[in-house]
């Protein structure tokens, strides 16, 4: 519709080298991240460089995740902001009268649907945004129902917390006024190796020193969960056959000294019955009435809530700003937008901006490369790195090994 | 899967430029019809031209309408001529390994689906190529399946019948081993008044000058069917409410001299009851044993299939190659591909090529501007004018329309 | 200066996809001949499709070629119709204010530039336009100037009389109200005998019958400027080593027999000297008034002049037109240029547009793909096949026998 | 020529996303900075992004400029990488055979050619290499012509001492075994106060206090240059008539307390006359013998380099690196480019990398974005900041001032 804008007269006065929303498809087709379309000459569009992303990428799924209801989706899906004017001014989906057949065709998705676990427990699974250009967690209206029907709740906010529970917290608990009970935080103790230096060829084989090393990176996120967020925090270690008693036993005292109780799970080779210790642990620091102590107030100018996080959160020394960051932050408080929360997009695997600095980081300087208004969804991008939206085939892609026989027996899907 | 060849080292040796295979969504989409993608440097593709069609322009849709079965489908889904090496031999999508998987996308598909009418008749409704690069009927396995169901079994064969009839003949009943007991050929008399060129605007009042002079059209397609195809004709007049008795009775003599009975269809206002006289007309021309005369046959050059459908059945004086449409069949015969039989792509509107030229066209030279090979399908397209397979939106766009309420009523579809 | 228009407020409301006007450089290469540019956001540019001519196929060359003195030729720079708007009204480059520095920077160039033969004679070689999408001859300018200072003139007009002299006589005659005194047609007997089927190997080899059958090509030639243009047509044999006596006789009596003198031209060999019998026969034709009848008026509508040329110089039997080609001459009518002379953009290796029709063919039908208006060239460009305007490198490019030692002395330029 | 490497089989098996030159022209065409070509399929190129720079911005621009004689010049010519393979390893022009013909073009411009003054002294104008991509200054032919024929001679450096010295000193000097007898630095009342933070429309009014506030630059340039590079130093202030006495006097005194003398200069004003105060000065400070000391040494790793210019000449606190940047000098280390001096891209308003940082800045953190090799210029381009090297026209472009008359008269060139 944004196109078909342009091509028909373009009445909104669209600037085609300012279009910013793209088109998407559920394929991992790397040939498609950059193109050049409406090639052709005068029937055929109008030329202009364009991408796509798979739908978990779009802005749309990060809108079905935050929205509260029907109504709140279909305004949301209005403020999309898809393209600016020659004049610089914003163009939202709203204004091309597209939100109401988009918020038609998500009618139905938008209820939640329930699954089952292994062992018969109810479980709803429902929308996965990004967890670095979006907000990463399931959608509100799924978390609601089961408030409403279940005692007890569990969230998963993926990649690390200083990602997946920062944004759970900064953005989506903001925006439900929300605040959990209690943190579980899962570790490994691979993962915390790995964080201690330790290569990975001998991530398997027992060794505290490296798992010592690497638990300031464990303590860290405690540290940022306890203090910083002021909520009850019990530490889950995620069970590998690997694992040594000695390693569990380090884990356990560090927790100890940190004062978060810590419970072995082994829920991945047990079923629910490895779960029991977790579960008391849980219950254990749950509060009836927490009060989530967010990163940074919804009044803070956007590079104070960016530094916020990037200083409280990551603990980074400084922050810099390529050109290109510092006019669109400027921009977009120009629009108005001054007042939403930031969506940090960076690595994973590390609390800084470089993946090759483990453990608990400390003298580092971040740097936001550009930022990104998602209007709708209702927060501001900050991209540190470089962010993939759209995945590619590896070199032996799963269709080779898909058949089908003559009688439809279907092979090699798994 | 044919970009990520080419990207993980290319071992087909696939010329990038030379990708046959477009992508396809089911998107009116303008902007997609010629694009440049793989752009963005060494880790995003390969650069190259490329398009998108919408699926039923897909040779996949012609291959799913004329596989005999699971095995027959999966067979000529390997065969499909993506692209061509920097050799200038073809690359199938069974060499890229994409057969089993392909078939295994379509194996629920495949199998017909079952539908009713308003008066609750059975109708099976599956499949739906494009008459143009494509030969425009439902799939083989639907007509197979009503055949083992019912008693008599209709199949519709879109456009003209230059177009449809033509293809559902030469292509699919020749692939299919059939031949129909008898052919309804449906006209209306506005059509015909337009093909004796009356004004649009006069269409709807009563003239039997035009009629009589846009006669020569139906008359032609009589002639083609009956002596051309040799096949028992039967002519439907779909009644509109504009037409006049004289205006039937005109037609109903001119059938008759032309030996082929002719009915009023009614079946629009009045349903089944509306269908009776043709009904019985069609049984009295249908003969239990026809054999169809094809109008060329499988072993003659494909520059001689072409000739014959261009002078038999839309009676062209002579036919001109541009050089690209010469080279190619010259390709396509030393690939192997030369006992195909040929699919016409051009204007409906026309006996000719020229949407303009009215009625019954004589003394017009044929362009052969491009000609395809469609492997997997089993047929190489002659193209003959300028073919759309992408729509675009119409400057309103339905989705403007559409809307869904807080309570999630959608509203505006129709 | 055009994408600067675009770029800077696009106050002439220029339409990117139609640009018209080609970047030139003079260099071949190929890479350029298509391309996308003003890529890499709002402030690098407009994206639109692009390509690059070397500058023999500019306008600007045409324009240099036809222009009668400054003030024309800044006129006729003004006139080119670089674009056209979102309304479809064209824009020149006299609108964008690029006619005044266009000329400047023509200024000197436009004087033209005297040479001398191996033998001293003086010789002006003033421009240098395309024969297929321009008029194919030297400068009005350096014809004026050569008229007023020696007792002969001639004038090259390349490739064969059907598209040489064709547009020599319809376009710059025309224009400049000349008329020359007498024609002097070149053949050659390896080229004759080419057209009359001979295989390349034994073009050398002494052959009548080839040759009769080929001077078919001769003749008719003879017919078209003879009787046609009403012109004194005196035959040139351009004398090859591997002629034999009896084929130049052949050529003779053929000659005779046609009412034209003939004479062997041996300058190759011979210098000045070899050129005496055919100056002696030249001098028997010239008439010092002549009118030449060119093949159409100059009211005539521009597709009857396209016919005039296609009927009575190339003997085609029909004409057949591209959608785009017929929308062309329409657009081009309505906007006043229904006047100018047409250009055929056609093969030089035969009288149609299908280079492989050798002699003097018969029955073909020529089809017109797409139509071009050099608005200040002032002609109406009719594409008959597919012109190249920007050459590539070969396997081997020159450069790459190009060298310079250390004392500066360069090898390789020959 | 690499192009149609690439089209004619690709010899040297040259990946056409990793062609890293681009083609020149000089003209400012904002349009060509970013293209993709090759486009309209099999016979036109390879399908590729690319882009232009205008020719001062060629990697041959600088590789004439620090040619010592012919051969040198063919040599470096020959060592431009000018791709990729698929394998990741360069590609020269000498591999593609350029080199000679490139040389060839270049020997007469290699020339250095006189111009003089308007006092009538002699004045050698030989190249001219941007300043942040290349090194800046003319050529090392005209420095050495220039020392064997007169007394003093006077090399520009341009942009600021941090930039134009900097890269005379560490690249040109340290390439040709040169060491300046005196630097001459030169400083405008208006820029210093600029400096110090006046507003622009103050300029022009006498105020000591910016004044002194913005010297912080001046005298940090004087002590890079003094004790950084251990050279003998006078400042020229460049007296614009809006000076006043007091501002003079101040900087006066400010260089006498950095124990370097400093001169007015007025020859903008009265010609030679008004410089005679500085010339003076310069011969002061002049030595018979001095030895630059360089930033860096040869055989310093490349990060170091450029720390050391960084820290040394710009006092930054620290360099980040984009991952990308990285990437690029571990690889051009890798291949045997470790030992060339660098060349920082970055702009000149600043000693930062922020053209917003004034004065003498300090605890500033200094980001290289891209890093880029320049073989055959001899140096590695570390780009800090966006380079513009293809210059666009402004919204009113001198072309539209420019005429022609019919008498030839040239008018609006200045």
């Amino acid at each position: 519709m944004v196109d078909n804008s342009v091509y028909q007269g373009n009445p909104l006065n669209i600037d085609p080298r300012r279009i910013t929303w793209k088109r998407c498809v559920d394929m991992n087709d790397r040939q498609l991240r950059f193109v050049t379309d409406g090639l052709g000459g005068k029937v055929n569009g109008t030329p202009r460089e364009d991408g796509f992303d798979i739908t978990v990428a779009s802005e749309v799924m990060a809108i079905f995740c935050l929205a509260t209801d029907l109504a709140d989706l279909k305004a949301r899906l209005a403020r999309i902001v898809v393209a600016y004017t020659y004049a610089g001014e914003p163009v939202t989906a709203g204004q091309l009268g597209a939100a109401g057949a988009m918020a038609a065709l998500l009618k139905d998705a938008f209820d939640p649907n329930l699954v089952q676990t292994l062992e018969n427990n109810p479980a709803i699974i429902h929308g996965g945004p990004f967890a670095n250009i979006a907000h990463g967690c399931n959608s509100l209206m799924a978390t609601r129902l089961s408030l409403s029907l279940a005692d007890y709740v569990v969230t998963e906010a993926g990649f690390g917390a200083d990602l997946g529970a920062e944004k759970f917290l900064d953005i989506k608990c903001r925006a439900a006024h929300l605040s959990p009970n209690a943190v579980v935080l899962v570790a490994t103790v691979r993962a915390l190796k790995h964080h201690g230096g330790c290569p990975k060829a001998e991530l398997g084989v027992p060794n505290t020193e490296y798992l010592k090393k690497g638990s300031a990176n464990l303590l860290r996120h405690i540290d940022n969960l306890k203090n910083g967020y002021g909520l009850p925090v019990c530490v889950a270690i995620n069970a590998f056959p690997t694992d040594s008693a000695e390693e569990h036993e380090l884990l356990r005292t560090l927790c100890r000294e940190a004062g978060v109780p810590c419970a072995l799970s082994e829920v991945f080779a047990k079923g629910g019955e490895g779960g029991k210790e977790l579960a008391e642990a849980v219950l254990s620091v749950m509060q009836e009435h927490t009060a989530v102590q967010f990163a940074y107030p919804d009044d803070a100018p956007l590079t104070e809530k960016i530094e916020a996080v990037c200083k409280k959160v990551y603990r980074a020394d400084g922050i810099t700003y390529a050109a290109a960051a510092k006019k669109a932050l400027d921009e977009i408080t120009r629009m108005g937008y001054g007042g939403l929360p930031v969506c940090i997009a960076k690595t994973q695997y590390s609390f800084s901006d470089d993946a090759a600095l483990l453990g608990a980081p400390e003298g580092f300087v971040m740097n936001v490369r550009d930022v990104r208004l998602s209007a709708g969804a209702g927060f501001v991008v900050a991209i540190m790195g470089s962010i993939m939206t759209m995945p590619g085939l590896p070199k032996k892609p799963a269709a080779e090994s898909i058949d089908v026989d003559a009688e439809g027996r279907i092979t090699g899907l798994f």
